[in-house]
């Protein structure tokens, strides 16, 4: 397999579940701001022009909760997903659409807000709003979703490298990391690991 | 199982699946205009105050891409999704993230910009783009995505009442259909189906 990447992207929750997973893959990283992810030969994979973009010995996958759901379906012994529990995997996969449509779109706003607006105004008072709008989903998560130690409960799973994707945003993008105690212990918790360890160095590899 | 839905939302996709998967459940329709979403009884259900809210014998799932994965695995007889094949379930689920995470959102900016800005002119630049992203979005989906005849080739899946649902907003966003023939065929077979006029009966019934 190759997962194509770029570091500080949500790709890392792709990454971090591939080494968990004990697979074989190459890691192909893309540099977004000389345009990687819009040359032809990217495109013709992935022609959404965006990461991570999995290539797998089947087919092309996109999208992290799709790529992630792969990954905890093909490496069954590494436990990475509630397989045998239809509700239960519906309740990670819940999380995670949170996290791809909600949390990683608030995110968005501060930087990316030419997706949604023309205006120099209007990207600047999307800007201004991500603090909130990041801080809300983050007390949403400590709150109402982050059931501990990890994110379902005493099982790793595939929304625990999601979810400290996302985490590694949060003090840029303006959120007070004392309102959300349980986000920052188990981001602390993630960093330790060796799966999560391997893949980010490999990210900040020249 | 109760589905808490509200007419003219993205429930409608997991509506029209628990009618093809032949589910036996209870609808119950919420007035977004009144604020049905935030009553307490709900947000106690759903703290994230959207719709849908399906409630199981297990527990409350939300998020449509989690709700549909379920109804699929729960009924496999219904035959919703690739259960069996790893790599065929993700594209699905792949299919079903863009859905929610790219072209509900552009969507999102049309009504619901102030989810991500305050000033009036923000929210008036974010309504003008909505055509260019939505038509964008279903080219994409035109283009690179809807094999056809059904979203993931020759069988039904969870796809088809998801991308039926969001298509129902085209003309209203302002997208030409004529740019999108075979999404406009897939939404008219898709209208004709059983389980999808009784669906959207259920919803604009009194």
């Amino acid at each position: 397999m190759k997962l194509y990447y770029a570091p500080g992207t949500c790709a890392l929750a792709s990454h971090i579940a591939l080494e968990e997973a004990g697979a074989t893959y190459e890691g192909v990283k893309l540099d977004l701001r000389a345009g990687d992810q819009l040359k032809p030969d990217y495109l013709a994979l992935n022609p959404k022009g965006r990461v991570p973009t999995l290539v797998t010995e089947h087919g092309v996958l996109t999208e992290t909760p799709a790529i992630l759901a792969f990954v905890a379906h093909s490496f069954p012994a590494a436990k990475l997903a509630p397989l045998d529990d239809a509700f239960a995997f519906a309740r990670a996969q819940a999380f995670n659409s949170y996290l791809c449509a909600t949390v990683h779109v608030a995110h968005a706003h501060k930087l990316r807000g030419r997706r949604w607006a023309d205006e120099q105004t209007s990207l600047a008072d999307m800007q201004r709003k991500v603090p909130q709008t990041m801080g809300a989903c983050f007390e949403m998560i400590e709150g109402s979703m982050l059931e501990g130690p990890f994110v379902v409960g005493k099982a790793y799973t595939i929304c625990d490298p999601y979810l400290f994707t996302l985490a590694q945003w949060l003090e840029a993008d303006g959120v007070d990391p004392d309102r959300i105690p349980k986000v920052i212990d188990h981001r602390r918790r993630m960093a330790e690991r060796p799966a999560v360890r391997k893949a980010i160095a490999e990210e900040l590899a020249a």
